[in-house]
């Protein structure tokens, strides 16, 4: 394990200087607001290695696809959420000696992110070359209240002798991309004034502008600019032991938000009454900000400091990543963190992350995530027109940000289609939680429609088997591919099925004007689709191994040489590290959960002793190489009541990122994956489910811990679980409601309690 | 069908001067030598489209690999035979200025070749800006008597006044290849001199020199270098129909064959020399070695001159591609006639080439393209051990030049294994057909028990079955991946362990030392490894569909919806263009044969009624959109009398780029593929084969033919065969031999005939 990082309830607190692991910092101190974000890079000028990082969520660049051998059907670029301009630069100069970490004496070094405020500060101690000594203090944060705004204060305190210090604030558009596929720049100058630069990013033509406004008591700043760059620049005199404070308010507008042509006027809006308001009153309402959050979201764990951190960590990144206050934003599976990936939206959202966002931003953040794939419904249809498909069917890009496919490998892009399942799914969820049914008649019915149709034409009738089977496809484990009658594609295809009809039943009879405007915009004929749906499900084909009691992987699973992960060698594994991928390929191991995914997803169709034989029989084969992966584990082992595999599942998944698990945290943090550590968290150990349209809560805790508490929203309260070895307490902020504690149904008025 | 060119029984003619076709006709009208040859680029400056193409066999450079996302156990790298030094250069002006075909008006236009003796001729009327009218011959040959010279004669006689013509015949190194992963020149100079530029290829450093001579009678030359580039310039007057001609002589020397220091002084001792023995005589020399090739392998056509002019290209294609006077060269997709495919070796090689040079060129080159084989059996070690397989297991590559991987598509470089039958498939080929039985002792077994090693390590048990699989494989049906026991793959891996378990005991019997030492050397264990080979044979499952009476191609292929090509819209064809990726896995149409090339194989393992069954349910399966295909087709039509089908076939493969049926000629020559039509003349309508050890032919014609006469090497004899619907005559210029004649073996002293 890392012991790099203090573990704390609160804080991440990192101490001493390791020049090795400034890059994994840098991706763990990330700050976000929901829609922008970068990485914990230094203020000041840092030669070491480092990955500079600062996002704006939605402004993307279409970087040309590179493939060795193409094939039809391939996108024509990847959309990249990319680097934008260096906004929190700060070159100091300690008597004309430029502070450079990788080049100056580090005497002290301490880092923490208060994750209560979403602050980030630095304190050091160094001393340069010319053997002046120094304390510095940065204090950076992105305001939650102003969305526009990042705020940096940069101290300097010469300890041993007076000096001259100058602070040379500046914004620096002149950036690239790592993750270029042909080393291109995607950015170039609109324009460049004293305190502001307006870029445009090639190709999609997003505008951005980037205005500074600076202060340091009793200073004169000098303005130098270059293309791209504006740099004001002040150099003061300083007695030993005095503090000179420069305080840089930052306002960041892109044209997703307003016209290109008042972007500069309102950056610098943004930046100048940020100053006028001052640093003080300004955290404070960043503050303010973060506490209503935490609000209603916070999860105590007692008596495990480590699991506290981590599911702390985890709420703590998903906050920043995303508030829903933009439905053309989304999740990307690194949010602010870091270029992998691209930010751009792959099925974590609907799979992993809707619950967390659900149960604790509210309904309305919920709708406005489901509401992304709705506005992308005709580029999905698009999308699956390209691939052959027609009549309306849709299917949703593997990756995208735009809604246009950005995937490029075929056994993925074309065959990992049980996406479309999971985003079905997640509509189904949106309504059991809220009880919005309403959403179906105003978008929802189009989507799963789309849906049900790609999945009537993508399945096939075998002549031969009498059955329909579904053939070459990809399922959640990827380390197989192009398989026929993946289990877990198969059933949520089937499920597709009946839950568009009978949405599509229940709009009709409940919303007939809006059934009449669906069944003409979609060309729907109830009659004729849903009776091709239901003669599908009633005939498709599921595998199973009777004489194991399971459902069948995919067809040939059984084939395999069967091997548990216990019995590889240690040193072989991550096998997608070690091992060819031709091996990876006939070997049994799954990379995630596969039909236990299907079998999370579709709870109450089975049984527990299903549920029994079918964990026994995968986990064992399953090496958790996907982030998405133990989290459902985790669940399902609470559910057939195994709590030490399910302990060893929940670790695995929430301290990740900060133990480096995986030692790939220096690429960025698995954000979506964060949504995972929640739901093992609330759904595994605090028990919450949903049974019929009931919140239900039959929690069991593991061993180590003495008490977990939760808090959640559910349909506009907040509710509070407190969950301990022998009793559950369950308070209500709100109106009464009805929930199921430990299988018993009650009206929930102030608070209930049960033994356990 | 393209009217482009004219039909003849022994040239290649074209008439008018056509921009639209000139890189058409750059790869029909290709030359080349066995070891290095070239694109029917002009002579003198041409700027409008073009392909420059120079290769020289075995001299390559190993371009890093471009993938869209990497996957363990990809190469590092794609070697590719490189465009080389512009040879043939001679730049021409008329008056002062230049002669350029794309800015010039061009009266008449003749291309012409003799495809008897390769050489390549062009006569044209021209009309410069300056009104000078001027008749220009240029003529080419590539000596196949002495291998490193290429020759130009190049002519110009003013017609409607005197004129003032410079001719300045050039070597420009400065040469890049269009099929640059990532834009990179190849090479780098090592020197310039006066009439000479040596080079070097990066990374590989393989050093070619190339110089010239040059003759113009009464003219002087001047020389003019740059780096890579020499220049000899010469301006005459010229009186109106007074014709100059200017011979070049260029030698052609590689680092494969010289000392890199003496590389100069060799070519340049070609090029005089040849000065000195002077064009007709270099060109009686070339014209009697090419002569002598046609001997023992010339087929005649009569009644049906497409056919003869399509069959006589195939032959000259293959002759000009590989003459087998080096073991280390091969047979590259394209040959010398375009870039594609970077001239490496497929099993193209031994799956079609093989049989073609063993019955033209006899024995000792059959046997040179199994040591190629052999040769990079440690390298095939190597590769397999990459995947994850050990213990003296080999895999071939897909695609190689030095027996190192180059290919990089996971379902092909990885899955399509049946690449390594081919390769045991060859050598039992040539036993067969030489006779050459102790080839096994000296080379073959070693390649055998390493291929049968990687089959045993490659097959799995299947316990829920309860036999042995083969998972995870693409068959030659490309248009499917990553399927499970693919038919043709587990027959011919079958097989392949039969074999070598033969071949072991065979060389145990009759070389005990050379058995010894393969032991020792590949640490063999006969009983053991022949006896998991047999149970591995014993109980290996092949599919069939008993009820079709047909093999199956794969698990779940009659899962698949059935359809037939002829139900496909034409406009939807190729599907490979048309469709996209994923809609042409999901069909069931075949690119190539797959189960019907194994049948082809194995002949006699069939009866004609499973022939018959097989072919006519695959057959309508097929799309041919491989140029490898129809070949196979074609010979299993004329086995179950179906000689319509053979003739359409037959028709497909043999003018494939004549007529350029896929519309991508420009791009080079289909050459293996030319192979395939050989093998559908001799083999199909010639009904050519080996019955246990015995050279059999039972012909049948096609109805548009009056007769077919072809000649092959046999076991050091040439055979002349003569059928006509009638009758069938074969004569024999060697000593008596033992063949089957119609079903009734005899002793053939100088001929026999039969009735058919």
């Amino acid at each position: 394990m890392n012991e790099f990082l203090k573990v704390n309830p609160w804080l991440l607190v990192e101490e001493g200087f390791a020049p090795e692991r400034i890059k994994s910092s840098e991706s763990l101190f990330a700050l976000g607001n929901g829609v922008m974000g970068g990485r914990a890079n230094f203020e000041e000028k840092y030669s070491g290695e480092s990955l500079q990082g600062n996002y704006i969520g939605g402004v993307y660049y279409p970087d040309k696809t590179r493939v060795g051998w193409w094939k039809n059907g391939y996108p024509e670029y990847f959309a990249k959420v990319l680097n934008s301009a260096f906004w929190i630069g700060v070159d100091i100069r300690i008597n004309g000696e430029e502070l450079d970490l990788a080049q100056t004496e580090v005497l002290d070094f301490h880092r923490e992110m208060d994750m209560r405020r979403s602050v980030l500060t630095r304190r050091m101690r160094v001393r340069m070359h010319n053997d002046t000594e120094v304390e510095i203090e940065a204090v950076r944060f992105i305001s939650l209240d102003r969305r526009e705004l990042g705020v940096v204060r940069y101290s300097v305190m010469p300890l041993n002798r007076d000096a001259q210090v100058t602070f040379a604030p500046y914004i620096d558009a002149d950036v690239r991309n790592t993750d270029a596929n042909y080393d291109e720049k995607f950015w170039e100058e609109v324009r460049t004034e004293s305190d502001a630069v307006q870029s445009r990013t090639k190709k999609s033509g997003f505008e951005v502008a980037w205005a500074q406004a600076v202060t340091l008591e009793g200073a004169e700043f000098q303005v130098e600019t270059r293309p791209e760059r504006v740099c004001h620049t002040s150099t003061v005199n300083c007695r030993q032991g005095e503090k000179k404070t420069l305080f840089k308010y930052v306002g960041i507008s892109s044209s997703m938000n307003h016209p290109a042509e008042e972007l500069l006027a309102t950056a610098r809006k943004v930046a100048h009454e940020a100053q006028e308001t001052g640093f003080d009153a300004l955290l404070e309402r960043h503050e303010a900000a973060w506490a209503a959050r935490w609000h209603s979201c916070d999860v105590t764990i007692e008596g495990d400091d480590e699991a506290q951190q981590g599911i702390r960590f985890c709420i703590f990144m998903l906050l920043q990543t995303y508030t829903g206050v933009d439905t053309r934003l989304n999740i990307g599976p690194k949010g602010f963190t870091g270029e992998k990936y691209g930010g751009v939206t792959y099925w974590d959202t609907e799979a992993y992350c809707l619950s967390f966002y659900m149960a604790t931003a509210g309904q309305e953040v919920a709708r406005e995530l489901l509401k992304y794939r709705y506005n992308q419904l005709d580029k999905a249809i698009e999308n699956a027109g390209k691939l052959g498909f027609g009549e309306g069917a849709a299917l949703y890009p593997m990756v995208t940000i735009n809604g246009e496919e950005c995937h490029n490998e075929w056994e993925i892009t074309f065959e990992e289609i049980h996406r479309n399942g999971a985003i079905a799914h997640a509509i189904a969820e949106y309504i059991r939680y809220t009880g919005d049914k309403a959403y179906l008649a105003q978008y929802g019915l189009e989507v799963l429609i789309a849906i049900a149709r790609f999945w009537a034409q993508r399945i096939t009738w075998s002549a031969a088997r009498k059955q329909y089977v579904l053939l070459g496809v990809t399922g959640p484990n990827e380390y197989e591919n192009n398989v026929n009658n993946n289990w877990y594609t198969s059933y949520i295809a089937c499920w597709c099925l009946r839950y568009a009809a009978e949405a599509a039943e229940w709009v009709r009879r409940n919303y007939p004007e809006e059934y009449r405007r669906i069944v003409e915009k979609r060309n729907f004929d109830e009659a004729a689709e849903c009776g091709k749906w239901s003669e599908i499900n009633a005939k498709m084909y599921l595998g199973e191994d009777r004489e194991l009691g399971i459902f069948l992987q995919q067809d040939n699973y059984l084939d395999k040489e069967q091997m548990t992960a216990e019995q590889l060698d240690p040193a072989e594994r991550p096998i997608n590290q070690k091992w060819s991928w031709d091996r990876i390929l006939r070997s049994c191991f799954i990379k995630q959960a596969d039909v236990l995914q299907g079998i999370y997803f579709f709870q109450e169709d089975f049984d527990v002793e299903t549920i029994r034989r079918n964990f026994h029989f995968y986990e064992p084969r399953t090496v958790h190489e996907s982030s998405l992966s133990p989290c459902v584990h985790a669940i399902l082992a609470t559910k057939i009541g195994d709590m030490d595999k399910a302990y060893e599942m929940y670790l695995r998944t929430s301290r990740l990122d900060l133990d480096d698990y995986n030692r790939e945290v220096e690429e960025g943090c698995h954000v979506t994956s964060m949504a995972g550590s929640w739901k093992s968290v609330i759904e595994g150990f605090g028990g919450m489910s949903m049974e019929d349209d009931t919140l239900a809560f039959t929690p069991r805790l593991p061993r180590a811990w003495r008490a977990l508490t939760f808090r959640i929203n559910y349909r506009g309260r907040i509710l509070s679980v407190k969950v301990t070895h022998d009793t559950v307490l369950v308070e209500n902020e709100g109106s009464p409601v009805t929930i199921k504690l430990c299988g018993e149904t009650l009206l929930l008025d102030k608070q209930a309690t049960r033994s356990l």
